[in-house]
């Protein structure tokens, strides 16, 4: 069933000469299909269709654009437990999450669908004439949202399905009208051969231009290089580590004609536990966050890395139940042996900095590739002098820090780089006394959460994926939710365009009947 | 009246060593005013003071603002006169010219003062609890956008007023809550320090925070360089040439922190003249093409300096045409003899390529620093193969390609950089039967124009005002109208956050009255 080839347009190719197999984490093996990079000259056969399939793709209407998208999601299905096995077999994940990620995909592509095909997400704009208008006459100007052209999507190690082949950048992207190159993450490189093949049979079922979607297997860095560097590929998402995305960012910076990059990056995702809470539902707070930092084993861009309070007994409690509560939890397997030998440096590095107290460390015995916990504490001076600590520890791991006072709070905040998330454990009437720490709060941050955890990012409108650098490298975008379209899209002008020649979303009689907004006011219909 | 000095704040400062003064090209002296270019403590006190402000700054209403930025124009209006008087001396621009700009500087003003007054810019997004979802609660979640934090904007050496110091980039970043920091124009900096004494009484008579605003004179580029590579400074706007943009975006982009940088830079505009167009109605189109090439000396970015056609007698009589109305043109003064000597420089190097012929050649005697127009042709061939040909001659300069067939106009068309405007000259009938030509020219350009020209940019909110690199940094957004004010915001959600503690934009009785996304639905009171 699954052919260790690259999907170029419709076609399986595999000429290059590098190979590779994807591993087991849970049986510590490597499986057994083999996977064919792609070559040089397949990316750039890749890309070439890719721009030809734009010249159609850009024009087709949003309905049709829905059908696809629904017919993805019905083909994904229809790929059923075999789906599924392979998911686990390649992340060490388990069935239920499997079954969760998955949903999670389904219900994306569906969002997307559903956006597309009611359309007015593209923001019709419309000043109609004025002939008479004094000193010179006022054109008629209509604008709407515009795909870019092809987008390169890097699959994410730590969400084969949900942000991956078929995750959401690819829905994004397509529903945009832009033609999609997934670079599959070669952790997972079955899966989403398995994935773009449904997308594949869903392209061809509902009559979508060939090289709409393509997807290269790559087993480094490389593939994904020559990509960013295409003269003809037009945008990149991306999601993984700071190191990962910061090259890319750099590489397509540095093009003749630069393109947007949107990588969603590092996060500690700071906690901020304020004295009354930690006081009166310290215990609640502390049962709660051992769960969520090793939820999925803390491999997720939104697990609390960080938790600043100020020092005192009752924080002291905190930090002794949360050790207690967390050593409690059963480690799990980890994605891949790369990724727990950084988990098992990265942990190390910051757990031997001076000033540092190990408070909880998971000892007992676990399979191999199980990622065990560990909590540190460091006072606040600790940490503001010593930068390593701020750095993400990417695994179930968190650092609590104890400030002197307020102040040194405060500090500690704006001291912060740009974070996904932050959150503030509080009792409501000190919340509304401590304004200005949730005002510098907010400042580092895409998202912010009131007695809550960060982790579970849920995919609806008002979800912001995304926040000042390293978080993401653009943070007026989400990589979450309908208006993640937004990457994708630039707008066009049409002054004095003849109307039966307008895209349909600009013509008079709006025969879409989207909601628009013309000389200043919201129209719907 | 004009001190020369910097404002850091409302406090007039002069500490550096470096002085300068402006030129006056229409009596091709200089003017007696001696300006102090900031010092790097100036520069660092300005950075400073903007962060502070902006603490305050952000969480002013938008009513505030409103006031802010009417109070604005009215102090400029006040200035009356003596604004227009240095505005001629330091640009050569007639008074006519600078009573028009300064139209289009109060408008954008008012325009975002009426946006951000109602308030519904802000695209509040709500997603509320859904507290017995399965298998687990949905929280509920608000999105607002958010401003990015101090902005520097480069004052435009082609629009000393309604793109420099109160221009559209400091409106949109003052509407959208950013402390602004202008770079000023070394070229205007007395008309700079005009409008900025009118920007910080408006903002001492209105209360806003001190450092909502600075200008800084400087003599070159070390001033901007210092300004975008400050870590306090979290976005740029420019105006002005594709090697100055270029050299801003890189070092945003190497930054630790990279910043967003919009620039609006070069762009030929090209003009796509079809033979029926060219048959039927070639001797108007050369007519109104000699106006909107000499327009302002040439000086505008949405100039026409490339006109493409298929070469034939119908095409030579138009250039023809083009060539006898155009030297009718009485040459005006450009803006500064520097701008000048790149004007004669950039006409003598395309000049003066193989392939190209001169038709029209102003060469009577005309005052020091006035601008000679020139039309040039070449064949498609010649074009294709040259891509100095390519470049932007900022002036009153154009160049007609004269392509065997439509197959290689199309290949010029696809063969050409971003563009900010592209237009086309067509019967109906004969863009019908073209549509190929204006989808190809789509995807070049920000704005397409049917039957008109491209100079005269209308403020107004289908304006899209930017296209694809070198255009600008980022097709993505646009430099006039008020989606403008989308270049300095980020939203930010709140999670389960408290109502009374929410932004007004976001709070369940929707106090200010502005239209929210709920639930996916548009709600508006």
């Amino acid at each position: 069933m699954i052919s260790g080839k690259n999907y170029i347009g419709n076609k399986l190719s595999s000429e290059g000469d590098i190979t590779f197999k994807t591993f087991n984490p849970l049986t510590n093996t490597e499986n057994e299909i083999i996977f064919t990079e792609a070559s040089d000259q397949e990316i750039e056969e890749t890309v070439e269709l890719a721009n030809e399939a734009f010249k159609k793709f850009k024009k087709i209407s949003g309905k049709k654009k829905s059908d696809f998208l629904n017919t993805i999601a019905e083909e994904i299905l229809a790929l059923d437990d075999l789906l599924l096995q392979i998911y686990t077999q390649e992340s060490g994940l388990n069935i239920d999450r499997a079954i969760s990620e998955r949903g999670r995909m389904i219900w994306q592509l569906r969002m997307f669908a559903d956006l597309v095909k009611e359309g007015s997400w593209v923001e019709a704009t419309i000043d109609t004439e004025i002939s008479d208008r004094k000193p010179i006459p006022k054109p008629d100007l209509r604008k709407i949202l515009f795909p870019l052209g092809p987008v390169v999507v890097f699959g994410a190690s730590n969400f084969p399905l949900a942000y991956s082949t078929a995750g959401g950048d690819t829905s994004a992207a397509l529903a945009a009208g832009c033609p999609v190159i997934v670079k599959s993450h070669p952790m997972h490189a079955g899966t989403g051969e398995m994935v773009s093949s449904a997308i594949i049979k869903a392209a061809e079922k509902t009559g979508m231009p060939n090289g709409v979607f393509s997807n290269l297997n790559s087993s480094g860095i490389k593939v994904g290089q020559v990509l960013v560097k295409h003269p003809n590929v037009k945008a990149v998402g991306f999601t993984g580590s700071v190191g990962g995305g910061r090259v890319l960012f750099d590489l397509a910076n540095q093009r003749v004609e630069p393109i947007p990059v949107f990588a969603e990056m590092g996060s500690v995702n700071p906690v901020i536990l304020m004295p009354k809470a930690a006081k009166q539902r310290g215990e609640e707070w502390a049962n709660t966050y051992a769960g969520s930092i090793t939820l999925g084993s803390g491999q997720f861009c939104t697990n609390p890395g960080l938790i600043i309070g100020i020092k005192d007994d009752v924080l002291e409690g905190f930090i002794q139940t949360l050790a207690e509560e967390i050593v409690k939890v059963e480690p799990s397997c980890m994605l891949h042996p790369d990724i727990i030998g950084n988990f098992e440096r990265n942990k190390s590095e910051v757990s031997s900095q001076k000033g540092v107290f190990i408070k909880a460390d998971y000892t007992n015995d676990v399979p191999k590739n199980h990622g065990r916990q560990v909590i540190i504490t460091v006072e606040g001076d600790t940490f503001l002098k010593n930068t390593t600590l701020h750095q993400e520890v990417f695994g179930p791991f968190s650092m609590v820090v104890q400030c002197e006072d307020k102040s040194q709070l405060l500090e500690v905040i704006n001291n912060l780089e740009g974070q996904l998330t932050g959150t503030i454990l509080a009792e409501k009437d000190e919340l509304n006394q401590n304004k200005d720490i949730f005002e510098a709060l907010q400042n580092r941050v895409g998202r912010i959460i009131y007695n809550g955890v960060p982790t579970g990012v849920e995919v609806c409108p008002s979800m912001q994926h995304g926040g000042p650098y390293p978080a993401s490298t653009d943070s007026r975008f989400t990589a979450v939710g309908i208006h993640s379209i937004k990457r994708w899209v630039r707008p066009i002008s049409f002054q004095n365009w003849p109307d039966e020649l307008l895209p349909d979303e600009l013509k008079n009689g709006n025969p879409l009947k989207i909601s628009r907004l013309i000389n200043n006011k919201i129209e719907s219909e």
